[in-house]
C-alpha cells in the first residue's frame, strides 16, 4: 500500500453538510410519515425561470445536429458567457473587467477549494470564524494545518472571530497573513460589510502583501444601495483580490452547477526569489490542466440566468441566512438533534462553521415562505421552552 | 504579494492541448477561407443520439416545476446513475461493483488530475511515455518533480517508454514505485493490453504495494473479444487498482462533461505509522469537500447514454487514435506546423505526450469518415514528400 496524504486525516470527522444530510436521512427513515421542514443546506426550492429552462432545452436540441453540436468547450468558459458576466455583473456597477479575467467553473465550492493550490505550502491563511467549511478543509487537505484541536480550530490557521460581541465584524489579523478568505454577504451569519469596512481590508492586504479571496456568492441578496456588491468597487482591490460568485443562489443553479472566479490581471504572487508571478496566468494554467469547463448547455442557461438577477427573496436582510443563538448551555449539535427529533426542522449547527459558531444555529431563507414561517414558529417555541 | 506554489513554474510552457488550440486558431485567423481538417484534440463530431437529447430536454423541463426541481445532488453522483454504471459497464462483464464504489464526476480530466491528491508528497509516480499530459502535469503541480529536463522529462517521475521498438508495451519499472498510471486502449498510441499483460501489472502492483490508476476512457473502442475492458476482470485488481472511465468518448459527452472513477472498497493506502486507510473513503471525502457533483440534467442524459454504448467508430482497431511516425529528422512540433501550414490538417505532436513521443504524431479517428480519409491522404502525401 502506498503512503497516503496524511493531511486528510487532520480533517474533522466528516464534511459538515454530509453529516447534516446523514442525520437528516436517519431521521426520515425512522419517521417516514413526518413532514420535515428542511432549512439546513441552503438549497433552492422555486422552479427555474422559464427563460432559463428554455435556454437549456434549446441548447440540448443543438446537440442533436452535427452542425450545432458542441464538443469540448474552452477550459475556462465560453466567451459569450465570460463577456456577459463582465458586462452584466460588473460593468453595470462601474467595475471594468476583461473577459479574460473571468473564469467560469462548475461551482463556487470547487473554486473555493481549488484556489489555494496557487499558493505556497507555508502560506499563512486567515479565516473568518465561523465560515463556510470548504476554505479550511481544502487548506487542511493541502497540508497547511495539523489535526483539529479540541476546540475545533485547526492550529495552522489565523482565525478571525465573528460573534455577537463584535457585531459579526472580524478584526484585522494581529500578525502577518498571506491569504484571507472573506465572505460577504456572509454565510453563515448573514452579516454584511460596508464599503468603509471593506476598504480597511483592501488597505490591509496591500500593506501586508496579502491576497483576499472574496466570496460574494450571496451578492444578489444585497438590498441596501450603500453596500458594495463586488470588492472591485473598492479602490486598489484589483491588485490584491480574487472574487468568486455563484449562479447557485443568484439564479437558482444549485442543481445546474455554475460559478465563476475573477482573477484580475494585476493580482500577483511572488517566487521565493522575489519575482512577481501573475495569479491570473497561474489560475488559467490550473483550470486548463485540471478541468474542461462546465457543460455548454449549462453555460447557455447561465447566460439567460444573468438577465434574471434580482430574484424575490425572503428572510435575512441582504443575505439569505438567519443566524440564531441556541439556548444557554445547549451546543449547536445538541440543538440540531433536538430540533430534528422534536420539531422536525433541519438547520445547520453553527459549530460546523468554526469554533466561534458554537452556540449558534443557521437556518436558510431559501425555503418557501410558508415553510419558513412555520419553521420559525417551531424553532421559537423550542427556544422559549429549552435551556 | 504572497509566495506562490512554485511547482507550477516547473511545468512546461503550456498545457499541450491549449498550445495546439492556440496554433490552430492563429492559422485559422491567418487563412480564413481554408477548409481545415481538425484531427487534433479527440472531440466528437456526430450529433448526440436522440434518446440522450430527449433525456436532457426532459430533465431540463423538470427544473421548471417546484415538485420536480433538483437542487444540490449527491456529491458523488445520483444513485440511479451509480447503480446503472455498476450494472451496465461492469456487471454485464462479470465484474461485481457496489454503487458506493462508483464516483461520478464532471470529467475524466478532473479525475486524472485529482486522484494524486490522495497520496503522499513523496509518492513515486510511474508514467507511460508517451501519455496523456494531465497525469504528469497534476503531479508536477503537486510538487512531485522539479523543472522539466531538456528532454521534456520531469526528473521526479519513473518513465515507462512505449515505442515502436517495444511494440508500445511498457516494461515493468526497474525500481519501486507507488503509483502507476496506465491507459488502455492507449491515448495517444492506440495500443491495447492483453489480459496476460495486464495480469503482470496487477501482480507487480500487489508485490510492490503500489496502486494502479487505470484510465479506461477508450474502453468502448475495444472490438477484440479477448481484450479486457476493465482492470477488475483481472484477479486481484480490486486490492490495487482505481479505474476511470469517461462518457466523452463512449457516449459523445465531450461537451456535456461526465465521467466516473471506481475506487473499490479493498484498495488501501497506509499512514507513515503503517496503518491501512481506505482509498474509497479518502476519495469520498475529497469529492464531498471539493465538488458538488455534475448537473442533474447531465446525469439523466448519461443514464440514457449508457444504454447507447457500442457506437460506430472508424480508424484504429480497438482505439480511436492513430499514431504516426514523422519523417526522419522532423520533430513532432515541426511536423505539426508543416501539416497545418501546408495541408491544413491539425493533429497533436507526439512529443507533447512525453519524450518517447518525439518523432510521432497523433491523429484522432473521431472526425467524420470522409474527413479522416481526406486527412490521411493529405498526411500521406506529406510523409512521402518530406524528410
Amino acid at each position: 500500500m502506498p503512503r497516503i496524504n496524511e493531511a486528510f486525516l487532520n480533517l474533522r470527522a466528516s464534511y459538515l453538510f454530509a453529516e447534516v444530510k446523514r442525520r437528516t436521512q436517519a431521521h426520515r427513515d425512522a419517521h417516514p410519515g413526518v413532514r420535515l421542514i428542511d432549512l439546513g443546506i441552503g438549497d433552492v426550492t422555486l422552479p427555474l425561470p422559464e427563460v432559463v429552462v428554455q435556454a437549456l432545452v434549446d441548447a440540448a436540441r443543438e446537440q442533436a445536429r452535427a452542425e450545432t453540436l458542441k464538443g469540448y468547450g474552452p477550459y475556462v468558459g465560453y466567451e459569450f458567457l465570460r463577456a456577459e458576466i463582465a458586462a452584466h455583473d460588473f460593468g453595470a456597477r462601474g467595475v471594468k473587467l476583461g473577459p479574460d479575467e473571468v473564469f467560469v467553473s462548475d461551482g463556487g465550492k470547487s473554486d473555493a477549494a481549488n484556489i489555494q493550490e496557487l499558493f505556497a505550502q507555508d502560506a499563512v491563511v486567515a479565516l473568518m470564524d465561523p465560515a463556510y467549511p470548504v476554505y479550511a478543509d481544502a487548506n487542511v487537505m493541502a497540508g497547511r494545518s495539523g489535526p483539529a484541536e479540541a476546540s475545533g480550530r485547526y492550529p495552522g490557521f489565523v482565525y478571525l472571530p465573528c460573534t455577537a460581541e463584535n457585531d459579526f465584524q472580524p478584526a484585522l489579523p494581529d500578525r502577518h497573513v498571506d491569504l484571507i478568505y472573506l465572505c460577504y454577504p456572509n454565510n453563515p451569519t448573514g452579516a454584511v460589510m460596508t464599503r468603509a469596512a471593506l476598504k480597511r481590508w483592501v488597505d490591509y492586504a496591500r500593506a501586508q502583501d496579502a491576497v483576499i479571496v472574496y466570496d460574494a456568492a450571496y451578492e444578489a441578496y444585497i438590498r441596501d444601495p450603500e453596500l458594495p456588491h463586488s470588492i472591485y468597487e473598492i479602490e486598489g482591490a484589483r491588485e490584491v483580490a480574487i472574487e468568486s460568485r455563484s449562479f447557485s443562489k443568484n439564479a437558482g443553479f444549485t442543481g445546474l452547477r455554475m460559478a465563476y472566479t475573477v482573477v484580475p490581471r494585476e493580482v500577483q504572487g511572488r517566487t521565493a526569489a522575489g519575482n512577481a508571478v501573475s495569479l491570473n496566468q497561474l489560475w488559467l494554467r490550473r483550470q486548463s490542466t485540471k478541468s474542461n469547463g462546465p457543460p455548454y448547455v449549462i453555460q447557455r442557461a447561465a447566460a439567460e440566468g444573468l438577465e434574471r438577477a434580482g430574484l424575490t427573496v425572503y428572510g435575512g436582510r441582504n443575505a439569505p441566512y438567519i443566524w440564531i443563538r441556541t439556548p444557554a448551555g445547549v451546543s449547536s449539535w445538541d440543538f440540531f438533534d433536538r430540533l430534528l427529533a422534536e420539531a422536525n426542522v433541519v438547520g445547520v449547527p453553527g459549530s460546523g462553521f468554526g469554533p466561534s459558531g458554537e452556540g449558534y444555529f443557521r437556518v436558510t431563507a431559501f425555503g418557501s415562505q410558508a415553510d419558513s414561517a412555520e419553521a420559525v414558529e417551531r424553532i421559537a417555541s423550542r427556544l422559549r421552552g429549552a435551556g
